[in-house]
């Protein structure tokens, strides 16, 4: 807002959970200017209307969903939308030259049929789900595969911790994938900042929920991708859970081992996979992560249990759902489509406590 | 349910949260039968469609608000409807010859004009404003003038704490009326059952706000009372929190005194004031109470700070909203309405931890 | 504390969680008087200088650990004391005549190695746990057996959720018991009163912590009572977890089917395993019970899962941990001991919200 | 941590919530590289045994506390350390050539016996007293007199929230001093990290708390800043309350008005008073911060009700206790020392939700 050299990004969903930590990061970012904030809701009024922590850092205006109006400000997007309205307007942003980097969901799946049986909306087509590139960024080759691409798919909060997790040990062949089962913690903020009795403070608070028991929407993604690990198809369990507390997901995952791999195996395996990438840190043996060492931050932090009795391990992954888990990732992509070193913007440590 | 020779009562507005407290305090009541569950909205549907940790524990289906068909239920009904709602519903409820215990605000008030004032609805008619007793049951003669009505308007939480803990001193002449400052904090669930942004978990958590500064409804409430026992108008500066927790409330209330009274000057007053009423417990010096003390229970905890630096008296009151702010009390006053012992499905200990 | 024909019961570990949950319960016991509070810590200081909500309720001084002044007091004794201090204390109390209730652990487990493996304390002798009769009261024919026995120990708060959720499924042979994962959460009050940084407010709260992966205690009790009802050993995966919230567990339990059962099918078989038992409420089908939901009571709700895609059927199962999964399921063992009704005192509904 | 060209500063009590939120908060300031982490209770151990948030990002080791250890790797000195440790060990950090900004408390009154009569301590002497500055950096010439000085004293949470709070007013004349009362809420970090049973998170969860009733050694601090705006000597009434969050104060503020101010009044002399003051941010009429607005950050919020009823205003601060109330002043304390951009490393936006 002011930094006359820098790249000029819009964000459409400002008034969301994601779109505001997406104010909050770039903010703090080198070589960023938040040209527009865009809300369909609530164009027309100040964006601190809704939003009084950003009084006097904030200034702007929201603006309507406009892409040509867009187009003559920014030249990169991101699109912090609900699943749905993306599909439709990612298009003709496309076409009006802009860049997308998308957090709505709706171009994770490469087979549209599978999107719409799990999101009850119509597809994108095939061409654009084609393309668009799953910036999973520290997995196999993704960051290499997002530079200087016009559409990035941010990965679901859920299935960046899950897959971040489960990659390395199911690509190892470490893991029998018909045995994989995901036990997801989220906190409230993942259920975004719509109001209802669910997310009612009174109700959530002292409580503990399970919800979309095998049915939620991010279980194709996960599936998708750890079927790329492992060469074949892969089915999982997958129960999501809600927790008293605002931000964090622990997946706490279990797969039973195809050999006697120790917890010092993992350990080794995963940091060679994630060698080089500073924001997957993983933990000396003994250490299991928990979310708040994470709060606030762009990490993944993930530690390992192998039980000798049960020939099973327990992978514990977390992170903090606003962040890399949607607007920290989605700088992170932005960074490598941009050329730029991946952690601009983003080293800031976790908030403790 | 089931219970015979018991009282039978009915409850309207049984989906709010006073609603449902009572639900849960009558169900433990040696007397009472909970004849008939009343919702307006939710008419028609099994009560533990909203209320799942009712299963198996409340069976009924929720009627709608037909006096009629109350009447060929109950004897007694409380009234837990919004503001608003019972200055229009009791008249026909005392019309068909229940007795009514009302926990909405709308009869608190003796003088209409004032309750048009802060409640911007239409007073109830002038003779049951006079006819209705306000049932701060501990307080003077409250509790004999409560016996035998057939109309009882229950306290407001937040007034009950403030003036349990300010009226035995008012009275005594020890405060200077003019300097009287109530400092009140609350639990979410006395912002109701209803959804919005403000009690949105992920907004609320972690959070502290103040609300209705000067403007909150029990402020004439409070200052009626005080008048009473003051003998004279009493105005006080009244300020509202929302603290994250679910139930309690704290008044952290400021005085000047007008002599050298002393902390054990302050506790014996008011064990006097409150000789032989078990629900108000005095705590000995040095100790003030805290809201978790009284939690799921009909208490009201009450402590004292004399500063000698600046002449003033720091009263602490604490109770459970739910309970003593409006189940709780409720059933109180049905017990010495009906002449039975006071505490009568009320001998709960807090909940701790 | 003054039922003269009440049964004359001491707590010892009144200073724990559990010891005052029982003081809390058994106020309103309608059989039973507390004789005696007993704490070996505390000892001649009023049981209120620890427990403020006790004020004017309780106004006992703690007793010290002596078993002929508890025998000159009561005829039945809790003993809610650290792991290692019953195995000791239990024999000097079964000694001096007094029936006991131990919610300690020590006589679990009918094996004393495998206490001692899990414990790393001495183990009771062979003769006292082969006498003691484990509490879990709605286990098949286990409250027949508790009755008038004198040593009954009290299963432990995760054991209750995992056993009564897995059970009848493991006994019907539903699920392949080489398969099961418990993936539990619990609330901090689980960990005990005792001061440590894992439980400081600002470390615990907005956290989520994963601890003792596959080395909990409650391991081998699981396993014990599970291998029963399966005719055949059975291991167990067992996560343990922090939420940040005060009361409840939650067990997520993942099981592969041996056949084609259905929601329906587990309904209809845990209805029947439970039939006639108030405290195990099973959930209809699509209903998924929330620890809030058992607040404060002595129930156990259990819903169910099945996904068709893995043949895997997720159980979830709720309670409160210091009542059905300690002084609550005490006080259950104790009437089914005593011949009583098996919910006296036990019948209040939980507090919502 | 590696930025050759930066100023090296060292922090003595690293492993407190004061100290490790100056790692945080200087991890990202642009001219600075933390040179040595002291913790004189874990020298020798790293610093992420006690904080695994920080596992790759401090590397370090802590060291003890040595000045010449410290004299040889730093520039200027952090003390967060418990009042009365301070006392003895600036003097020696002085001597050895350092600079010094104390967050202990130890240099904030000029007055020693007064330092004596709160703090309980011996205290420093007079001459080091006189020379410290009292840094609170908006007020009146403060950040001028910050500049190039080698002790600065940081002021305390409650107090910098009371003081931005009210100075203005009283400076002005606008509120008459002797009627100020200061009713004050902190999240529970403000306890510090040392573990006790009234911050163990199942006492104070769902809890709120008063404690240090008019004993707060706040209250010194705060009169003596205040008698120096009125010209004359100050007696504020003082009540300090924990609410169940882990970060966050308010200030809730009453004076009785000596003229008809009103709240745009208000608004005017207080944006004058911070003009050019980012981090003091004056709401507009009718919108009262809240705590979580400024999170994390290092804001200080104010808002303002005025109530003709009672002829007082209600004047409310927020800021984050761990930030604004510590590490982050103390930072910008640092900056106006060395002649830097008063928000450098600071400018980071709360984090919401």
């Amino acid at each position: 807002m002011g930094n006359e050299q820098a790249l000029k990004v819009a964000i459409v969903g400002s008034t969301g959970y994601g779109g505001v930590e997406l104010v909050r990061l770039l903010l703090n970012h080198p070589h960023v200017d938040i040209a527009s904030v865009i809300s369909a809701s609530s164009a027309g009024t100040p964006m601190t209307a809704g939003f009084p922590h950003l009084h006097e850092i904030v200034t702007d205006t929201l603006d309507g969903v406009d892409p040509e109006l867009i187009k003559s400000k920014a030249e990169v997007v991101f699109t912090a939308t609900p699943s749905g309205v993306s599909a439709k307007l990612v298009p003709q942003l496309l076409e009006a030259g802009l860049k997308v980097i998308d957090l709505s969901g709706d171009f994770r799946l490469k087979d549209g049929a599978e999107y719409t049986k799990w999101y009850k909306h119509e597809a994108p087509s095939a061409e654009l789900l084609e393309e668009a590139v799953y910036g999973l960024c520290e997995w196999s080759d993704r960051a290499e595969r997002v530079k200087g691409r016009r559409l990035i798919s941010n990965p679901g909060c859920y299935t960046t911790a899950a897959l971040l997790g489960l990659a390395p040990a199911v690509q190892a062949g470490w893991i029998d994938p018909a045995t994989l089962i995901i036990d997801a913690k989220s906190g409230v903020s993942g259920a975004g900042r719509g109001v209802s009795l669910n997310v009612h403070y009174a109700e959530m608070n002292e409580n503990f929920k399970a919800y979309k028991v095998n049915k939620h929407q991010h279980i194709p993604e996960i599936e998708q991708l750890l079927g790329e690990a492992a060469g074949a198809p892969v089915t999982v369990t997958f129960t999501t859970h809600l927790t008293p507390m605002t931000r964090g997901i622990m997946c706490t995952m279990y797969g039973t081992l195809t050999g006697n791999y120790t917890e010092q195996d993992f350990i080794r395996l995963y940091q060679e996979s994630y060698a080089g990438r500073r924001f997957v840190r993983i933990r000396p043996q003994g250490e299991l992560p928990a979310t708040k060492e994470v709060f606030g931050s762009n990490y993944c932090d993930i530690g390992f249990a192998v039980d000798a009795r049960t020939k099973r391990v327990t992978v514990i992954s977390v992170l903090d759902n606003v962040v890399k888990g949607a607007a920290g990732q989605a700088i992170q992509n932005l960074n490598l489509m941009m050329g730029w070193e991946e952690s601009s913007g983003l080293q800031l440590a976790p908030v403790y406590p």
